[in-house]
């Protein structure tokens, strides 16, 4: 495992480091509520095992967040490791506790010490990992036997088209169009920042990556806003055409 | 189990029992040339065990050919269930063979015998299903410990839209439409005949279904036409845009 102040030779595009994408990231939600600003974090919640006494590891940890609600809830520790200087610094900033330590580590050269995890979670990062296959046997050998691997993805039917956005039809309807499904790799678009680069993979090929390794597959969800969050923000009505977020719990 | 002759109260559509969609249907290339006219089929094959000695059934058997096939492989026996009256009699007539058996059952109130089966197949027809999850529950009832359930269904981002088909923009790009995708339910679709009735449902809800009732998902694929069967047939480059069939394999 990298620690922090060690210089990790970046494989991976490091887009949160660039000030633009950083100060527009900053903006949302989910950054300045936390989880309670991510409408998909109780469905991601509910796949996890409780904390309490558990050793936890959150790869793209961001601001850390989630490292410092699984302290709180009584872990017996947390690593939160992310690629981003700048994120790191934040979290350590406002989301420290005892329990966290924050790490900087590139996702596509992990070397996570063998069988001293019970869960390894991981939210909207996955997605930007171009060898999953590499990852993944590095998180299965860092898990305990029975552990829990629990993370969220951008949807590969929001990921795969080339010009990925809401198609409007005469009378009003929306729809999300899809091309490219089955041709995986690249995908490059402007969020945030121009260039952002992401790897677009089937479900099938993210499941039988996890099977193949020796993951049960425990839960798939392709995340739907309920009833009260879209009451309480309608914009998320637009959720239920098409599945932004991918949520999948695994045991090792 | 319904035995040839039985009345069968009918809960589903039985649309494969009306004349002009029989007649359509008779013409498709599955159904003319059997499983070589499929062409999803090798990628079906491939997740299946040797059929040699197992005890077999087929939900859903159309003309048989799937049937005819696990016999000539050598299956201990293989039945074959259809809910269509004419389906059954053109597989009894083409693809008869000593070890099959073609039985009509619905299978909205299907009630396989205990323990009976190494492997259940089912070739696009599970969509049709309104009860899955009972259906799914009585499958694993029937199959014996460490069976394998293998089956195909129409892929939910071909189903999803509430208006599928292809767009084509200025350039000449295809793209697929997805909508009320998170709205799981029924999708009426005109297919060879007006007013087809289909079950629409996320990924999601069907492993959830199935690893909820005990089974150990195996494989997940969405069918992708390889090189060879584009240059082949290059109408099948389509197929690469968007997912038409979900392929999925799981462990008793």
């Amino acid at each position: 495992m990298s620690h922090p102040g060690c210089v990790v030779p970046l494989m991976t595009q490091n887009i949160y480091d660039t000030q633009t994408f950083f100060d527009q990231y900053s903006q949302l939600d989910r950054s300045i509520e936390g989880l309670g600003g991510a409408p998909e974090w109780p469905a991601l919640r509910a796949l996890l095992p409780d904390p309490r006494g558990l050793r936890i590891v959150d790869l793209g940890c961001g601001f850390g967040w989630f490292c410092r609600w699984a302290a709180e809830q009584g872990a017996a520790h947390v690593r939160g490791l992310d690629i981003s200087e700048k994120m790191l610094a934040r979290a350590a900033a406002t989301n420290a506790h005892a329990t966290i330590t924050y790490i900087r580590a590139d996702l596509e050269r992990l070397d996570l010490p063998e069988a001293s995890f019970d869960i390894v979670y991981t939210s909207l990062a996955l997605h930007y990992v171009e060898d999953l296959a590499g990852l993944v046997k590095n998180v299965h050998r860092a898990m305990v036997a029975g552990g829990h691997l629990v993370f969220s993805i951008e949807h590969p039917i929001y990921m795969a088209s080339m010009h990925p956005r809401w198609l409007v039809d005469r009378d009003g309807g929306k729809s999300w169009p899809v091309d490219h499904y089955l041709v995986e790799g690249q995908r490059t678009t402007d969020w945030l920042a121009k260039g952002v680069v992401k790897q677009h993979r089937t479900i099938g090929t993210t499941l039988n990556l996890l099977i193949q390794t020796g993951f049960t597959i425990a839960h798939v969800e392709e995340w739907c806003p309920t009833d009260e969050q879209i009451a309480a923000n309608p914009e998320l009505a637009e959720e239920r055409e098409r599945p932004m977020f991918l949520l999948i719990a695994a045991r090792r």
